[in-house]
């Protein structure tokens, strides 16, 4: 895939810097999309507005030529890097090599991304070099916006995505109760972390990778950032949400499910009811043209017409629907566009989750999560997962 | 665990700064380290010298309060966040943002990490702060010398790491060779990405997570920084290199070994008795109060005295020992001490490996990888795995 960077291009133009610089490893995914070179350790990248060229250690350069999208692959070595080293140290010494494959691509003033690294930056200035980190996250504006070959990748990524779900649902329906409530499976109580072990196994066998998985219980899934941990509990809410990364791709899906083994109380099946209503709201505002604000809105109006808080009624409630309702997917699990009280306009190609939820440590949580692409006249929800509560 | 702080602490006063500041999510081990929270978006912590103060979400602030070890926790709403925003702008909002929170913590000039983004230290240098990059990573030099306690957590990790090796290699061992030399597993060929899968599976099966691993055969062996692909072959060398990461503690592990399925070349055996020699010849260096650099010149001595070529005797070689000899291990898979030709003083509860290896496309890939704790008198190589080339 060759990345379409000529709006980069044209705000370089506008804005009147010679080139866009990077300087990370290949964890930062404008880096991957930029150089499309996958590589541990930091390495440098510049797109002048007509080549992108790298800059990487010699360990990394015959790699670099074979695997990176680069127009030119250079290494430290070509501008006299251990001699810089030894007459300025360190820091100095990588700043006068960067300004030296600077100034060999023609390039003064760059635009950096808002997370450039410090000492990168006021290196190059005492060398004379203006640096400026951006505004607005150009290039991740570009990377929001995806190929059909990347939505390919993050359909694919969610076909995985889905065998773990079901994995994970066959577990729990498979497992006992015992006369503590407590869901046993062969033998032993059945843990958040069993569950998860399950779901990353599958992952791994479907070619993904994960960082983490949420499976958490009762009052932990009142908590949307608690990973989950012990013992999974009859007639509570158990939120599952998974976020693999295909391991050859390198792009994500994301998906979530709340199940109940047992019978859930009344207030837990109205809440489950209401946000499948609240989720089917957002996607009735999914378009082109609509802005990722007006998905959040049409998710807020459901809540707050049923009497629920939320950030958009109550900055500060701690339950509720407290988070916003969705996000881009695609080489970063979390990316462009947001949707939002600040959401921007979508666009065809946008990836997006749609994942409305309520939490009450008194009650518990419930999240339904999907991902599906905006169209040219609407949008495709591509996770193909029942929307089922209970687990028998 | 509680961090000793005295030498960041007294480094400040030294160097006139009133705090430390960090800007970046748990994935920065540095912030998992001085704030004890894991958190997946990027927060602000700076320690001051007598505390550490942590600046949060409001989604993250519950978490925070019971997970951090910071002694004190803010949420950004508690310094006008939204308001500054909505008067500001996302960038310069959230900078004057960060400035209250330093303002109240009595903190007016950071020194930040070299990597610190640039745009959080330039959106303060706008409010009247004062924000230097660091020249060394004082912290990292801290988190480099373990307590008893991480070196457990090493250890344990190291447990984790032997039972995926054994996996890999008794895979390989049960592997037959079909009569064009590829391993056939089952009926399939053994592959690079199978043996990755095993490694991963049982990896996870005792508690860690994995970055990538290496299983890299013949002359994708020779590039250390391939990770394998496609069908493993009989008669040539297999480095297969394992770094996991215990889910729990956050400890990284770190073991090589090399292995030829069938008959080595001459060439290949005397590769590996030599890197052997090397390994040994590195552990007797090992002690307080030598260098990293004594280590891995200790390494070097034995390559060119064999007549192959080191990155110390041709800084350009493509073949011959082309990396360094080892690094520390701990929340990072790489971090302090270096191991090479810049290596500091070594000390106890410094965390190490010692990796020796030879590459050259033409024959392959030799390391062996083992990883020790240094201590008040030499060192505890805590590794416990056969160093066999050769597997039946």
């Amino acid at each position: 895939m060759e990345p379409d960077l000529s709006t980069l291009a044209e705000y370089l133009e506008t804005e009147g810097f010679d080139g866009y610089l990077l300087d990370a490893d290949s964890a930062d995914s404008n880096q991957l999309y930029l150089s499309g070179f996958d590589a541990p350790d930091p390495f440098v990248t510049v797109f002048t507005g007509d080549e992108t060229r790298v800059l990487v250690s010699g360990l990394e350069y015959g790699r670099a030529k074979k695997e990176s999208r680069a127009d030119a692959v250079y290494r430290l070595a070509d501008y006299d890097f251990r001699q810089r080293l030894a007459e300025y140290g360190p820091k100095e010494g990588r700043a006068r090599t960067i300004a030296a494959f600077l100034d060999d691509a023609g390039v003064e003033s760059v635009l950096a991304p808002e997370r450039f690294p410090l000492g990168t930056a006021d290196g190059l200035r005492e060398q004379g070099g203006d640096v400026t980190a951006e505004e607005r996250d150009v290039l991740g504006d570009i990377r929001a916006v995806k190929t059909d070959e990347e939505v390919d990748n993050v359909r694919a990524a969610q076909k995985a995505n889905e065998a773990a779900m079901k994995a994970a649902e066959d577990l729990i329906r498979a497992a006992d109760v015992d006369a503590d409530g407590i869901l046993v499976y062969e033998g032993d109580p059945l843990t958040s972390e069993r569950v998860q072990q399950e779901i990353e196994i599958t992952l791994l066998r479907e070619g993904c990778a994960l960082d983490e998985t949420i499976v958490a219980c009762g009052e932990q899934a009142a908590d949307p950032h608690d990973r989950g941990s012990g013992p999974l509990a009859a007639n509570e809410s158990i939120i599952i949400d998974i976020f693999p990364r295909s391991k050859s791709t390198k792009y994500h899906a994301d998906m979530t499910r709340t199940f109940v083994k047992g019978e859930p109380s009344d207030e837990l099946r109205e809440w489950f009811d209401i946000t499948a209503e609240a989720k089917d709201a957002a996607f009735d505002a999914l378009e082109p043209g609509a802005t990722g604000k007006d998905v959040h809105d049409a998710v807020c109006d459901v809540y707050e017409n049923a009497g629920h808080a939320t950030f958009r009624s109550d900055p500060t409630t701690e339950t509720g629907f407290i988070h916003s309702t969705g996000h881009g997917v695609g080489l970063d699990v979390h990316e462009g566009p947001r949707l939002s009280s600040d959401g921007e306009e979508l666009k065809p190609g946008h990836v997006v989750t749609i994942e409305p939820g309520l939490y009450d440590p008194a009650v518990g949580g419930v999240r339904i999560e999907d991902i599906a692409v905006v169209t040219e006249d609407g949008y495709d929800n591509f996770t193909d997962y029942p929307v089922e509560l209970v687990v028998d």
